[in-house]
């Protein structure tokens, strides 16, 4: 994008990614997946960034949702190839994140935030249909896309419409590589979701290895610190199994990024009870910001006298 | 806005409205419930067509999903006020046609009309999200909406999300006249669907009054003539009681619209197959285009001899 300094950007980007994968996620193996970025500006040196990451072990890179949104050519283009290609050779997770495909949506200047905010998941199904129907997974059927964030109740509709639309309009000839849109889509995608309880009821009209949960902290859409009640309250409504809760919370996306979380932990020590248990020290009361501030002023105060 | 014809054009919206309601529909009545349109660039004109349809028993007016997106004020804003409160008044239903937000979608040059009819329904969330979140039931709570062919696969995850987001995400003060968007939704909406398997097993979730099936015919998206078929085995499969089944099929569409479909036939000679019993002079055998041709062409050359 800015073409000038290409070199110096494309070796800032590779600078965070090696901070980011050996000190950040580094220091706790098993604990966090690192997920890199890319210089999606320059197609060649994203390609060699890839390798490059592949080499140190990392599994996933973020992507934007919908490209054409930033101006950049749109997935249904043959410009992306070169990248989809290396994604493909080294095994790594595309990771689509939401909110993306909300720049392509035109609103008034009088919308609110809350719009905004409601709206989001919905648009995942943009990028998605993109994907599908633009014809990548018949250029590369492995490649695996994450929906991060990106929840999970617009895909029975997308997958719904998909069949009938291949079914009912056949005049238009869509051709996802021999398979259809509920199959095409448990091939290469994983949904994820925070709190999506009716789409739990339709799990396996998704497909029960094509979900997995995750709890966004710590941003404010999450649902921590009560995450592991409120996950339980919906798997319990849902009436889910006990080996479905397994794939759902944890063992789908432990596959599907090729992830191995018990370096340092064994399983029986990576329950929520557990972990709770080893960090009863930490403070997760609801805190307002003016008791921040009065704490954060004593500290302060403290440490000039 | 074609300022200096308007009196014109407002004058053959009217016309139009006059043959669609006694010639077209006032043909049949109990069979076709009129639709009528507005001259949606002079407010006071439409107020005053509101009024002149009412006294005629017209219960329903199309209107555009998202106004923006024809370059008009949106929702959010006050100025269609004097039309809502008109329709209010006169307890007609506003009826908002998918599709219409898809113009303020924007795509790439390569996008393929697949993408466009298959996005299509998930983008009606719009335009339900705008009235909802935009604050246009809290001044009129009793404005009925029905959003025509616009499906139903988006309506849990909105719901979810809404409901989650005034829960979760109180610092934005969302303020829905006291009510959570489930509440809202089923008080003033019409959930409206042609095949959506999935979604009618989370019919409960949507709201059972909520939803109305319809058969989109002549239109190349309907199920038309396997449509009765098509509902039955989604009914079967979602396990759907008789009772919500009338609900669905007729009742909740009958209601929404405060429409009798019982003036020339009874509800016995209305079921499917005392309707086929009566048409079965008709051909609804699939024809192809050629075909048609030479059956054109056979009887313009029979004319002529």
């Amino acid at each position: 994008m800015n073409a000038p300094h290409q070199k110096l950007t494309n070796f800032v980007v590779s600078a965070y990614n090696d901070w980011h994968v050996e000190e950040w996620a580094g220091a706790y193996p098993g604990r966090i997946l690192p997920l890199a970025i890319l210089p999606v500006w320059d197609v060649a040196a994203a390609v060699e960034e890839v390798t490059r990451l592949a080499a140190k072990g990392v599994k996933a890179v973020t992507f934007p949702e919908t490209p054409y949104a930033l101006g950049l050519p749109s997935f249904s283009t043959d410009h992306w190839d070169p990248i989809l290609k290396a994604l493909c050779d080294t095994n790594m997770v595309m990771c689509l994140h939401i909110g993306g495909a909300f720049k392509l949506l035109q609103r008034p200047k009088e919308y609110s935030i809350d719009q905004h905010i409601i709206m989001s998941p919905q648009l995942s199904a943009v990028a998605c249909t993109d994907l599908m129907v633009g014809g990548v997974f018949n250029k590369f059927p492995s490649l695996k896309v994450a929906m991060s964030e990106g929840g999970i109740g617009w895909i029975p509709l997308l997958l719904d419409r998909i069949d009938l639309h291949m079914e009912n309009q056949t005049w238009n000839g869509l051709d996802l590589g021999g398979l259809n849109g509920t199959e095409s889509f448990r091939r290469n995608f994983l949904g994820c979701f925070i709190s999506n309880p009716s789409s739990l009821l339709l799990r396996h009209r998704i497909g029960i290895e094509s979900i997995a949960w995750e709890c966004d902290y710590p941003h404010s859409d999450s649902t921590w610190p009560r995450s592991p009640e409120i996950l339980h309250a919906e798997l319990e409504a849902a009436e889910v199994s006990d080996e479905e809760r397994h794939l759902i919370s944890w063992q789908n996306a432990c596959r599907f990024f090729d992830f191995n979380p018990f370096v340092e932990l064994s399983e029986q020590q990576a329950t929520v009870g557990a972990l709770r248990a080893r960090s009863a020290d930490v403070d997760t009361t609801t805190t307002s910001r003016a008791e921040y501030r009065r704490r954060f002023e004593a500290a302060l105060s403290g440490a000039s006298t």
